[in-house]
């Protein structure tokens, strides 16, 4: 840490908070400048992380300098983690794509789409039991019986499953189903939630935040390896800006970032990140191409029956075309599939 | 709703649409102009609201008509809600104080704040004892402890008490002690606890999320209401935008609309609006300014000790300001203090 | 400038960085911590300003220490600057209302609403004889016809008058009419243009953009002061978020930011900066309070005729209310008026 | 256009809109609902566009139904424009790389960049001559000499040139050297710039505003078009968000978007977008998959020693390696290069 003293900071100011840090065990290292006088922070700075600094009189400024995550960092651990979900590899050098409609609608509809993206090669199920609606009048979601019967469509496909839950209280019954506890982008900065899962014997996968940065994103990872689950799964899936042709910007330039920063798996949900089925290829496509480790793809038989999301999900012919052109992709770009 | 049709869209895709919304019963009107035909849904549209008729053939885009609110809209209910605290009056024509640290540190120092806010003419005392902090190794509150602090301050005071309450799984708890429940920014979409503590007999104060539109931090006060309980404050406490010499960007905009759009009450919280002590002051006078029922600020003897958000504390002597200079602008805006 | 370098850093990357750096002139101060070195520069730091050390083998990051303005920076020039329009003070202790139509329609219309702004208590005529619009075939303005009309009515009422120039070339055209040469929000970082007007005997008004920063703001003023000319005033109007009930989100923070920073007096034009009249005069009252000042209103007779920005148009009866309530607030709040 | 009245609306207020509607020549069709009546224009609606209807009294909100852009538009010319820029063809079945530094230094310097880019594969060359630079006392570019340089390395390789004209002023000099009138990001909303530009009798490229939507960026093409100019490409380069580990938010969306929507040629600067060379070679690649024209690259064989921007610019290893990799990409993708 390093600390930029303002013009007019006397030395009053500056003992005062020298003694500060060297109360808590820190050293410090002090440069007087032509205009202003900076303090970096030497040896073990992560003691005086909780000293509020800033409030200090005749402070200008603190600037971290060590990141703020540890155990998700790349540098902790320099190579990819690989998550392993009932033998599904993801993370590393696969690509592995999750497919299924928003909500678990109805045990006939969910069976078959299972079975239709099984057969198309996605190798994780995704599907909503618990939904985040912004409406309290809108459908909420099957809960139980919605995990009951994506439980059966794993059973009918030999495919893992992927589902949200919303709750702390709903993670022993959610762990119970599911193989992938899915974290939603508006509860991405639940730590309590984060908390829980933390301690589950399941793989976790983040949805990044509607206006979370990078940073906040890997701090969330942080909560739940912290906790000790080192299975921990990041997805990219848009930010909120001005933009109205799309539902979010899809921030695709987040995945070289994170792998730059981070030894976890990321991957893409174009699906929810443009919000409209019809771009949804070319952004599944780019997403190869940067980098990532999967996809995690909406898909519905008739988007017109659905209870959530119908406009961003894929009719069964074009989640085809996408998987045929998403494995072209994945051959070029040398990742297996 | 009105749905427009593409130019390119069929009589069949018109057909289509019209049968579709027939068989839910509801009635159509259909405008054909000279570039796109128009469907409009009368009566009860509400009973089409859960089709996706934008992923219908033919449709350009869905125009929706009807506020998606209704408990919490004006045209529901006219006159402005005012939530009985204890016997203090927040809403209408009163303007109310909510005063104190952000965390529950120490009993000592709490009570002495506490004592200190109380005589200066703060109404409510706040105070986390739970702490959404976006780094694991980061100080998250006594929890319960902090909770009977609390309680021990209000008995001293005389003053209600609001705290987060960060997990449903924690209602019950914090009920038992807080006088009002306070949903963070980060949980604003956290539907699970929203339905909680719609559930739960105490005032529940919602803060907007650091990217909610105004739309959606009344869809979070209707998730309550819907529960059941009418008594709700919101806080609008600044969103995420790119400027960096404020923490956040508070939206003072925000206060008249939601009096436009709603009956409940609307307080600022400007210390974490702006994140930085020196300009709380007149982002609260600018809040009386704007209508606003109510004020949430953040208050240490000596931040340089506080465990968390020092830098937005004020200290005792620009508290005493803050709230000479408040009372006058009330007095002059015309709201009781 | 403190350098911040990898924990990978070489010697060698650190001695090529400290030798580039001091063969610019400026000398170094090296800290080595248990993590990472930090380089910081002393002496006339200024000199290195324009070498890419982010650019620099083993280099993590740079932190600017020094603001990047000047003349406009308050540790310059510590006492309020007061821009003298044609006998009208603005700045300082002076609170200055500038009010009129968006764009001057006709003579018959612009005369009538200069009259009536004027009687009411309005310092400042405003009006846009050259008007950006994101469409080009909307109403464009009437060019020098339109500062002709403007022209007169500063006979006929005897206020100055302010309007925007939207080129470089029609810099000298405008400066024959206006009083204040208006820099509007899409030319902020029309860098040419801002050193035309740098060089203009008129004061400048420039409007901040709808993504600038609070820094990026200032650099244009600081654009114009380096150009010799000091006449400068800001105007807070906004900034594009992602809410949609206002047309832009008023940052008021901005005006005691700005008010630290510089010594440059700052208005707020709230008819922009929300896009609705009906939450003017709140937001009007609220920027008296942040201590703007003046404000920049748009009025006319009869917004259904106006040939932009017509939904943010006062009429006369509320534009009277407004001043009435403005002035009151001016004069609770200290000002002169 | 269809205008929402409020529930309160009387039907004097649904009367005098219907009569001002019709008296500029457009009909009506009105549709009363249980809770809304919406009167929809019908005919040649466009007359009816600088109606401020918004303004009307008991009007809701007004509701476009067609989209402001009509000549850049792919309704009106459904097939893919190609620009020929002295040969090279921009669009359609085409994929062009330009490249080279973000300002033009030196002559020795740019000449041996321009002949790297071009022997490596680049067909055209780009290069700052007037540079958009937030501090007024940073280097603003070599100008017309700049110009000249250029020119003098088009004859060199045979590669045709693109560089910024940031002031209407200056469009005749840039004229006589350019290829490309390049209009820079923050000169998007210059429309000033863009009608005179429109006048021109060469290609012109526009860079995406730092907050620009998507129908403001096609609306700046707009205006050059309607000045008589079709040959127009557009440049996605970054959005400003919330994020501060890129310089801007890349938002590849936009590119699958923009081609549905116009036919004009659309290609990405990964550069700008970005702002770290270090993710310029994913984000290419990723910009090839969701379909763009070609990719806008800056080059640098010693960033150390550039005068701007260096921290973004590729060196020639790394450029030799993106090059080989991009063209594998365009021959999977299917384009010719």
């Amino acid at each position: 840490m390093m600390i930029i003293m303002r013009e007019s900071a006397t030395d009053n100011d500056i003992d005062h908070l020298i003694e500060k840090v060297k109360e808590v065990g820190v050293d410090v290292h002090v440069s007087k400048g032509a205009f202003a006088t900076v303090i970096g922070l030497v040896g073990d700075t992560i003691k005086a992380r909780d000293l509020p600094l800033a409030t200090f009189p005749g402070v200008e400024r603190v600037v971290p300098i060590l990141k703020p995550f540890k155990l998700v960092g790349r540098e902790f651990h320099p190579s990819d983690s690989i998550v392993d979900v009932r033998g599904v590899k993801v993370g590393g050098n696969n690509f592995t794509v999750m497919a299924g409609p928003c909500s678990v609608e109805s045990r006939d509809v969910y069976l078959d789409i299972a079975k239709f993206v099984a057969k198309t090669g996605a190798q994780i199920l995704r599907g909503g039991a618990f939904k985040p609606r912004s409406s309290p009048y809108s459908f909420q979601g099957l809960g139980e019986e919605g995990l009951k019967i994506m439980a059966e469509a794993r059973d009918v496909t030999g495919l893992p499953i992927v589902t949200e839950v919303m709750d702390a209280r709903d993670v022993d019954l959610v762990v119970e189903y599911a193989d992938i506890l899915q974290i939603g982008a508006r509860n991405m900065q639940n730590f309590t939630l984060l908390k829980y899962v933390g301690q589950a014997n399941k793989p976790v996968m983040i949805k990044r935040g509607l206006s979370s940065t990078i940073e906040e994103f890997l701090m969330a990872a942080e909560y739940v390896v912290s906790g000790g689950n080192n299975d921990v799964i990041l997805c990219e899936r848009g930010i909120r800006t001005f933009e109205t042709y799309t539902r979010n910007t899809l921030d695709l330039s987040c995945v070289p970032i994170v792998k730059k920063l981070s030894h976890l798996p990321i991957i893409v949900d174009p699906s929810h990140g443009v919000g409209r089925w019809d771009i949804v290829e070319p952004m599944s496509i780019a997403s190869v191409a940067v980098g990532a480790h999967g996809l995690m793809i909406e898909v519905h038989p008739n988007p017109e029956e659905a209870l959530s999301d119908g406009y961003e999900s894929l009719k069964y012919d074009n989640f085809e075309t996408l998987m045929k052109n998403v494995k072209q992709a994945v051959r070029v770009f040398g990742k297996g599939m």
